[in-house]
């Protein structure tokens, strides 16, 4: 196994490090495309069984709708085309041939599509296309639906899970009557992705909205949940958007109201992708590897036998197997390497690597001594005592495991949030500590670029409840009525 | 509601009916695409989940490769590429760029990319691309991955589920250290598909092999289960390919033996597909609409009240809800209808055509008799009983609808596979009573080309466990040693 680059000494080769030796994900050989490895699309199995849980406590169905979305529907809302435009994979031709010249194949020049598709950036347009002929009445109303997918955004600078050409995500596409229950939507599926974040990922987020610059291409308003990583930058986790009747008006879907009235339909979408799977990464890992929240780990428990003899072996192997399934009818996710193709002291350096919550040993004195020796892989202690105690504990454990990483992180993001009442101090808290910086912004597009320009700082957002206070901006001295949390950001 | 065509007058049409009312899937207005709506996604998520348990228990992982191959990589394996190249979507542009007429948005030429993408029809080839820096030893096989995706195969004549340009499917691609653990692997993904056709769909199945003629592009060969549908077609429901070291030596992945030396890698690949919706529907649906086996179901039980009075409805509506409640204790997907926008006669044509398993309906007289309507979907017997011993009867009820579909479709399907011994017999019998033609062939792809050419059948198979027998082609009277299945299929 090749050493993990330490955090301090270079934290985005730390990042990849982890990626690759865990056995998350890779760099395939088509550029911007990842392949994710079996382990990684097993903790992305994790998550989407919660996601999709809590999507349909909350009412929503899933739906499937083309890979494809015709070029002239992308245009149909101007501020939509004009945000994905640049970054679209485009459907030329339907068939290939052999290559005149005898060397493998070509493009059939003959099988030109008469209007070029586009690789789903994202699917409004195609979903509210097909919500047309659905939506007749307010007895369609609302119509809550999400989808699990790929999609395609022509990334120039990729990195694994953070930002890849080739993504997985969900998208939920809903439709109201009323603009209240639009933005009630919203709300909801944000609070939605905030518990998640916090619950099952132990990855505490902030709750906000986005500035006008930075809403998705198309909204009305961008509510957002923004993570802090290890190195202080801020990650954006998961976005809800409320989009008016934007895309019911460029595509016509109207429908008959209660009162007899024709309304154009009030709409929101909301999406989070495998960038989840980096954020967990940086929220809380460690220069020996992956450390995971035990509510996502595939594995939570793994169990090591250690031996000399084949006496020994058999016994050990025996035990531990036992265990592994006891553990497994009581729902822990558990398993017994037994495997003697690989020395223990190796299988403990791979379970560390990656993130396996708990390990347990035994060896022929625990088996004598009805002991076993326990390994907390996100505070690396180790002890040892009874097996018996130590089988009832272990639910116990997991759950302290998992309640202590969300503690921890939470930890670092509120001594993370500074406020920074001077142009000078502002840059100064940026450069030597990173996090979120509080400051006052005049709230002009103009002075947000120049900010960005001068500091590699955006505005991640601004709080919902934030509270009014009267401030100078940070940059421009013009009067401000709140902070908002600036950040460098993934 | 429209009604649905009846089977005799119109079959392709009644198909249709179904799958658009019964709200399964509609066309999109991309061409070939389809959109598989909320009720036909939930019914393929209980297939997935199915498949997905039975791929775990046989020791598969899920992983996700690149949506996008290069060109280049199809070219590699000379069968494969002649496969598929004439239905590829074609990724020529990455970028669009507002049209300097200024209408609207137009493919940036500059943005062409060095060499094209497909769009994937199939994974082999990124994926043995891939295994390439995953498979360096013994110690590395086998090696059992499983993707579920969407691939594009550019269709020109699409059928909702049946043929389409992009489907939802699963496709698994092992790696072996010998020849005959790989034969083992594809004969082991054959059993469990025909043991989900079997036990989920109630749909029984031939497992067979191909000819060399409809064996997949860079298969060494192809095994497959055909089902029958109730217009007396076949229909393919699911490959496992046997790919020999094809794609190992396209791709060069070799591994270093036990012994030292360094060896070729031996593949399998395998999958079903939104197909399989098809299929389900053209098995056990009727004229009244869909008919779905209780496994499958997503909804198992619906509950109507009736009523007259305000009084009855809130007696009869708290009664649904409470026998709704008890059976999703119980582990039954019941749901109680209580919506007062629609009549109860409104509600039982509904949960007919959606092939609700069972409905049970509660009127006030049933209120005060401790009574229930039942109605079984499926034979469409209805009966007034205790509702006590309902209850406890309603699993074994299931159980016995999801029997009784498998021994409908059996019979169906063991009556109608027919000898023919002369042209005549066989012609006839694909004429008059569809189904299969069990008959000599003498093993030629001209002689298969030409029976397909004159009378519209293909060898659906050869079936596994084939009987020997001497006979004479049904075509050319050329000496053949077994009978082999034909069909006309879709």
């Amino acid at each position: 196994m090749d050493k993990i680059t330490a955090r301090a000494e270079n934290f985005a080769q730390w990042y990849q490090d982890i990626v690759q030796q865990a056995g998350l994900a890779e760099h395939s050989d088509v550029r911007g495309c990842m392949v994710i490895k079996p382990y990684g699309y097993a903790i992305w199995e994790k998550m989407q069984q919660q996601l999709d849980r809590m999507f349909k406590e909350t009412g929503h169905e899933n739906a499937y709708f083309p890979l494809f979305i015709p070029k002239s529907f992308l245009s149909r809302e101007a501020a939509h085309v004009e945000g994905f435009a640049k970054e679209c994979a485009v459907v030329t031709h339907y068939r290939l041939k052999n290559d005149p010249s005898g060397q493998g194949v070509v493009v059939d020049p003959e099988a030109r599509l008469e209007e070029e598709l586009i690789v789903r950036p994202t699917s409004e347009t195609i979903i509210w296309n097909t919500y047309k002929s659905w939506i007749k009445s307010w007895r369609d109303l609302p119509l809550l639906i999400n989808q699990w997918a790929n999609v395609v955004r022509w990334e120039m600078r990729t990195r694994l899970f953070l930002r890849t050409a080739e993504f997985l995500w969900q998208e939920g596409h809903t439709a109201h009557a009323t603009r209240d229950e639009a933005i009630e939507e919203a709300e909801k599926m944000l609070d939605v992705y905030a518990r998640f974040a916090e619950e099952w990922m132990a990855m505490p987020v902030i709750r906000g909205f986005k500035t006008a610059h930075e809403r998705f291409a198309g909204a009305e308003e961008t509510y957002c949940i923004e993570a802090l990583m290890q190195d202080g930058k801020a990650l954006q986790a998961g976005t809800s958007h409320f989009l008016g009747q934007n895309f019911a008006k460029a595509f016509d879907v109207r429908f008959a109201a209660k009162d007899g009235s024709l309304q154009y339909v009030w709409a929101t979408s909301w999406g989070v992708s495998t960038r989840l799977m980096g954020a967990l990464v940086l929220t809380h890992s460690d220069d020996n590897g992956l450390v995971l929240p035990p509510r996502l780990a595939p594995l939570q428990v793994v169990l090591v036998p250690i031996y000399r003899s084949e006496e020994e072996q058999a016994a050990t192997c025996a035990r531990v197997q036992e265990i592994a399934d006891t553990l497994n009818q009581a729902g822990i996710r558990a398993k017994a390497d037994v495997r003697d193709t690989q020395k223990p002291g190796w299988k403990f350096s791979e379970y560390e690597m990656r993130g396996v919550p708990l390990r347990l040993a035994i060896g022929p004195r625990d088996l004598e001594q009805g002991t076993v020796e326990i390994a907390r892989r996100d505070t690396r202690e180790k002890w040892v005592q009874p097996l018996e105690k130590a089988l009832e504990q272990i639910p116990a454990i997991l759950e302290s495991i998992q309640a202590q990483l969300l503690l921890s992180a939470r930890q670092r993001l509120e001594t993370n949030i500074r406020p920074a009442d001077t142009w000078e101090d502002f840059v100064a808290l940026l450069d030597t500590r990173g996090g979120f910086v509080a400051a006052h912004w005049d709230g002009t597009t103009e002075t947000e670029l120049r900010i960005k320009e001068l500091s590699k700082a955006t505005i991640r957002c601004i709080p919902l409840h934030n509270p009014s206070e009267n401030g100078k901006c940070v940059l421009t001295g013009r009067p401000s009525k709140q902070r908002v949390l600036f950040a460098r950001a993934y």
